[in-house]
């Protein structure tokens, strides 16, 4: 079974004008997504940010539910959230995966936007995520969407969730769930 | 097609040690499962709580999103929140479906346990969907889940989205958007 690692990116992100921007990181991402990557067998939640200040809160907050106090209460939170590492950029991850894997992973985008780059269906992501191939590794966005220079470092992009939707803006959060149950929702992840 | 109603319950709910309880209001759920309602074609998401002081809060994020400044923003977050409806109880929720839809719900709870309740399969509810029969409700539970007793009032429950992963606790905003991906993902809705 190939690994599975998901990164959630901070930087480079367009605003609401389409300028590229750094955006700040949001502490119900950090908790969220890591619960939704440790339900589906994630070896590794990433988020990146560029802002060392930004990537302080994040490591403050994997502490919080990972040492002190919070191990003798009845919460699962820090099973989670110990897996979740901040980084300071896309190729530091990338460094940190092929250390671990001897290989490089598949990278892939996602967007809410229809895009020219080379697709991935759902269906083969999940079939490679059964196989013995390469590392699986999924970025999702923040902001108004990742500058298409990001977009095109990747292997390949995944559709848009709900395209034909009249209505078509989830959650950051609600996309990584969405996203991982399809390609991950048939592996048995019992380790 | 078969319409559908999502709520989010905050009584009675359990806590951590299993007491019932009446849960906080979290603006992220309103925001989120809001968007994730709209997006799967929900016809109303209600977030159901009896403390009157937290049912103005809610219509107080609606009213932020839905009219004065905001509406002249470029965000169509106000498009999916004024889809959402704060109300006292289970009951209330139920009469102005049924005033709306001229017959009673599938009513359908959700549970991240094992349950003895009849089970309804995520294929069966998306079948039901595409039908032209009773609209469908699904429930959201809070905290540590919904009592027994609401899970009783229903005619069926969702099978847990993860049951056999070693890690199993989704946000409720998380369970959301996989739940309705699961039975809504195959409708066009475009209305």
């Amino acid at each position: 079974m190939a690994s599975l690692y998901v990164a959630l990116l901070h930087y480079p992100m367009r605003n609401r004008e389409g300028e590229i921007v750094a955006t700040s990181v949001t502490p119900i991402d950090v908790h969220d997504i890591a619960r939704t990557a440790r339900t589906y067998g994630a070896a590794r939640y990433f988020v990146v940010t560029p802002v060392p200040t930004q990537r302080a809160i994040v490591w403050r907050i994997r502490g919080f539910w990972t040492e002190g106090e919070r191990i003798r209460e009845k919460s699962r939170r820090g099973e989670a959230i110990e897996y979740m590492v901040a980084a300071e950029d896309l190729e530091e991850t990338l460094a940190l995966i092929e250390e671990g894997e001897g290989r490089a992973p598949f990278l892939v985008a996602t967007s809410a936007r229809p895009s020219n780059k080379t697709v991935v269906s759902y269906d083969d992501l999940a079939a490679r995520l059964r196989s013995d191939g390469p590392p699986v590794y999924i970025l999702f966005g923040t902001g108004w969407g990742m500058a298409d220079e990001l977009i095109d470092a990747c292997d390949a992009i995944l559709p848009p969730i709900m395209p034909d939707a009249a209505f078509n803006h989830l959650s950051v959060r609600a996309a990584t769930a969405i996203t991982l149950d399809r390609v991950a929702g048939d592996r048995q992840v019992t380790g």
